[in-house]
């Protein structure tokens, strides 16, 4: 195996480029060296991409045949179908069916169970459509775009960035006969579109006279779309309001009457579970990029002076696998490591982010994902928002890659502030001393006459200005110029007893529909050589479905007994389905393996004489005989994991095997 | 008290005379007699209203100090509090704030056990966006309006009802040597307004040149203003989208699909919770008139021809309050009847939709609605959408009035009929029969020659309408025209094995925030002489939190026992909340009463010497001493509903009475 080409250390050149070419483009490096490392870049990862083929599909991973058994299996047992599929559907919108409605709400009660309950986080449910100052504020009236350009004759629309991409591939096709020096020029472009503002988009767009396709007809400017979903509120339409492009937005609007709720202490978390809308440009198909989702996300707001946090012992030893931004640009590797150690090393950042990571990864190990295909990927320090500090995505390896399911940041101040800037509000916590503490304070006493005949015009502003200086030493330095001032400010010392402080921001954000997605493409399976026989191996304890009832026929002597179980399961609070239908038994088995049901109950004719039925468990397709009056207790302790299904194989006779 | 007047007699007359008023109106009667008519009405509602000032508010229901104190207490613990607050907030927008969450999502866990798992109905989750076309075809483009009249200086809209009512009164109020025959003629324009249409109240408008308030500029010419909030999906902005009016016409567009799920077979339910958008010109304050809210809707579809329910026998015996169409119109009271006799004296039109009621009315008792303050309300035949053939609305007392809190209509198959129609997807049910059943058959055999000779153009209009005749009756009558036709179609006889039928829809809908109003308000009480004293009486399986945990005072002697106590109703699953302040212990008690806490735990200098501790009921404020060892277990079955209060004060010694 010498040969092979190591796909990590591929993958590691690729995220270096990568991220190489993004500091170009930040750093306004000029446009020769940023193609150059983009060519660099598309040569490593056509390589990574033909190797990755040669060396087959990860062994880990659904194969071909199986994703699309299972792309099947959701659409025919209406767990995923298309919204309004009557009409033809519209991209972006998906319904959830019997069978994922349930799973969906039963990984929600289990996550507001994890997270809300065992850590008694605040919780709170705000509007899905929003005011624009809202928006405006948060950055994602001016920052949420793409840029767009449209056809003056047909009105449709396009991606500039694509458009002039695709403009410039055909025109490098068409002109074979260029120099070397003509083609860069060209393929500079292509390089750029996605960086280019407006107006630079525009004077390429009138350099090469790109008209729209299909019609030929002359093209708009360049505008910036917004992926947020407009409307008009109230019956005047004057004022313009948004659906939520994110949940967060609500808890930061709230946080004064949160901090409130919690008698005024920090560190506290609020919790949310809602929808969130993006109008998509290109939705995917599946729930991998939809334009409505559901999110559940959690504000921790904590001191920016001491981020522990009070439980961080209860994860200190929990091994994590971590794929590090020095990882990513030497070995490529996860690798394993303490939360404890992590903090100390300052892989990760503080305890609190530290503590939301190691709790997300027990949450995806109870949810039923595979934890040899979950990884916390940190985010590169040019890959992140200029006020976040540390981010840390969890990423699940699906049958389309490595996917990013729910992301952790810490995202310093930066949302409260400018809400509180905005709204006048004043969001602080308060970190009381054990014992007050000395402080220098620098009082800004200006000498208005002497400014005025100075500044003249400018005075209100520089004055603004001066009592918006917040750090001593700034204040301090303000007085050096005498001209301005009445004399130096006397800096004395005080002793007070608190600190305000704007919270710091610890942001785990979990995408609903991705998590399902990775339930679905973990759990599924094929039974050994039968394609068509689909099995969803459900956790018990989020299976939409707990134990099914099947009598062997049609036989009429079997539904009095078919009754009892259903009482009998009903009572113990266990979803159940009775399959009374006239198919073989092996068929029923089949339809319970479809939906993941993880248990099931066989009334055969020996069940009429002895009252004893089958109980079989899904994964193994063992069976073992149980007598009825046992079966409901037996059944409720599987899935409510108070007992396992050894202690149940050492306690009944085990049935002989019969090929289902 | 006999000079008191009979306010439920009152009422009748008041309902009966509105009757009249939309009978009326809706027979298009001459203006004068409707101006009668609604004229004797106003006199009436006065009456009405001044009788009930009269003889004081209900005795039931809030006063209004205690409907103060709720509103207060409810904003001030953060269970539902105005959204985007810090910006000025926004009229018909609100969000929950923590307890209210958690109540809410126990009450939503609660509806599903009761209404979806009990009765193993389907469950959808369907999208808020729709596209155009589903809305339009539900008739919610067309229909879901009011008429708007917008400045055209200022752009300010109107309601153009109301504009025109407010201007005749000021009209009549500056023209008071008007002849009665004149006054009458200006007052029919304010009587009409609501009834006008666009092209109408356009022509009044300029008969008295209305201005616009304020500006006394020009008004635009009325349009119908939609109540649904639009937006555009997509890119191009070419697709219309609107945010659901209702949850309900997801759950239609998926019939086929949810008809597979359940083999083919009719009758079957469907629920869905989610929310739904109404742009309300005039939001009210609170919950009961929002622009965004949440519904749990249930549609059970079921044969035309047979709308039994399998578990009607179960709920046969049940007595509910029924205010029928004809007590209306009589005695005004509500009457306590059976399922049973309602079903058969045909007062509710049938088994599901009084299967629906009765489990509806089960459903307000366990969720703590006051049951003298509940009723169901037939709607009369003038107030009911034309295809609906039976509809009862739940009416809870509030302190603004009845409020409707959930609809259970007998909707035909008018969605099924129109969204099958507009999409040429086949909506219907199959009803087997036991054995096969000889029909009628009647074929439609047209002479072309012959019709292209008589109707020439119309042709293929008429073919089109003749292959439409789906009764067999009309489609003989058809070929009555032996002009037309080729002669006579024969009918023949036939067996047919079963029958096709496009199902109806019994829809019982709740309004989530209405429900939640009627329980803070029949569950809200202050203590006896304390206005400020409010107390939560949550039934304990929906309260937000079950368990507070106090020690007597912040000495850090109580701690361990704290934590302990923490500790034991976290694995029992039960949210509980510590209150380790230094305040006194009744204002802890006060704190736990607000939130609507049921049981208490107290810690003392005792439960440091013998490990026992105060066990406290909310309502009764009595208190029992319990050991720290059986703590967990006993308010875990306290909670659960597997012990009643009255078991606890048998087994354990009451505390001597402290005054709190």
């Amino acid at each position: 195996m010498s040969t092979v080409v190591d796909l990590d250390a591929l993958r590691v050149s690729v995220t270096r480029q990568g991220a190489q070419v993004r500091d170009l483009k930040q750093k306004g490096a000029v446009a020769e060296s940023v193609k150059e490392a983009v060519d660099q870049l598309k040569k490593l990862k056509l390589e990574l991409e033909t190797q990755t083929a040669l060396q087959g599909p990860a062994k880990d991973g659904l194969s071909k045949s199986d994703k699309k058994a299972l792309d099947d299996l959701l659409l025919r047992k209406m767990f995923v179908v298309p919204s309004f599929e009557i009409y033809g559907g519209v991209g972006g919108f998906y319904d959830f069916g019997p069978p994922a409605c349930a799973l969906k709400s039963n990984l929600l009660q289990f996550w507001r169970r994890h997270f809300v309950f065992a850590d008694k986080l605040l919780e709170v449910e705000c509007t899905n459509l929003m005011p624009e100052v809202v928006l405006k504020t948060s950055g994602h009236v001016d920052r949420f775009t793409d840029l767009m350009v449209k056809c003056t004759k047909s009105g449709e629309c396009y991606r500039a960035d694509k458009l002039l991409e695709d403009h410039v591939e055909n025109y490098l096709d068409k002109h074979t006969n260029l120099s070397q020096e003509e083609r860069e020029k060209h393929e500079i472009h292509a390089t750029m579109a996605e960086s280019y503002s407006p107006e630079e988009i525009r004077a390429v767009f009138q350099e090469y006279g790109i008209k729209a396709p299909g019609t030929g007809a002359d093209l708009s400017s360049p505008i910036p779309f917004n992926l947020m979903f407009k409307c008009a509120i109230g019956p005047e339409g004057g004022m313009v309001g948004y659906l939520r492009p994110e949940t967060a937005q609500g808890i930061f609007l709230n946080f004064r009457r949160l901090l409130e709720y919690n008698a005024g202490k920090v560190p506290f978390g609020c919790a949310q579970i809602g929808n969130a809308f993006r109008n998509e440009i290109s939705p995917r198909a599946g729930l991998l990029r939809v334009r409505e989702f559901q999110q559940a996300e959690i504000e921790f707001f904590v001191n920016p002076k001491d981020k522990s946090h009070a439980k961080f012992s209860t994860v200190k030893d929990l091994e994590l696998p971590l794929l590090t931004k020095t990882n990513q640009l030497t070995h490529g590797k996860a690798v394993q490591m303490t939360c404890g150690n992590a903090v100390e090393q300052g892989v990760i950042a503080n305890e609190s982010l530290a503590y939301y990571l190691a709790r997300t990864y027990l949450f995806c190990k109870a949810i039923g994902i595979d934890m040899e295909r979950l990884r916390f990927r940190q985010h590169l320090d040019t890959e992140m928002a200029h006020y976040a500090t540390d981010c840390w995505d969890l990423e699940i390896k699906l049958s389309s890659g490595w996917v990013e399911c729910a992301g952790h940041a810490d995202r310093s101040c930066y949302d409260l502030s400018v809400h509180a800037k905005k709204s006048n509000v004043e969001m602080v916590g308060t970190h009381k001393f054990d014992k007050p503490e000395k402080r220098q304070i620098v009082e800004i006493k200006p000498n208005k006459g002497k400014m005025g005949r100075t500044f003249k015009a400018d005075v209100a502003t520089i004055l603004e200005a001066l009592q918006a200086l917040t750090d001593d030493v700034a204040r301090a330095q303000a007085f050096e110029d005498e001209l301005a001032f009445q004399g130096r400010g006397d800096a004395w010392a005080t002793m007070v007893s608190e600190e305000k402080f704007v919270p710091s921001v610890i942001e785990p954000s979990f995408g609903i529909g991705r998590l399902l997605t990775a339930v679905f493409e973990h759990n599924f399976s094929t039974r050994e050589g039968d394609q068509k026989r689909g099995v969803m191996s459900f956790s018990p304890h989020i299976a939409p479905i707990k134990v099914s009832v099947l009598p062997l026929s049609n036989n009429p002597a079997f539904d009095p007994f078919a009754a009892e179980l259903e009482r009998l399961f009903v009572e113990e609070g266990l979803e159940c389905k009775v399959d009374t239908s006239s198919v073989a038994i092996g068929r029923k088995y089949a339809r319970a393996d479809e939906l993941g049901i993880p248990f099931g109950v066989t009334i055969d004719f020996d069940t009429v004489k002895d009252r004893d039925v089958t109980l079989r468990e899904r994964d193994s397709t063992v069976q073992v005989r149980v007598p009825m009056d046992a079966i409901g207790a037996e059944v409720s302790k599987l899935v409510r994991g108070s007992a396992s299904w050894e202690q149940i194989l050492e306690r009944y006779p085990k049935v002989t095997a019969v090929a289902e």
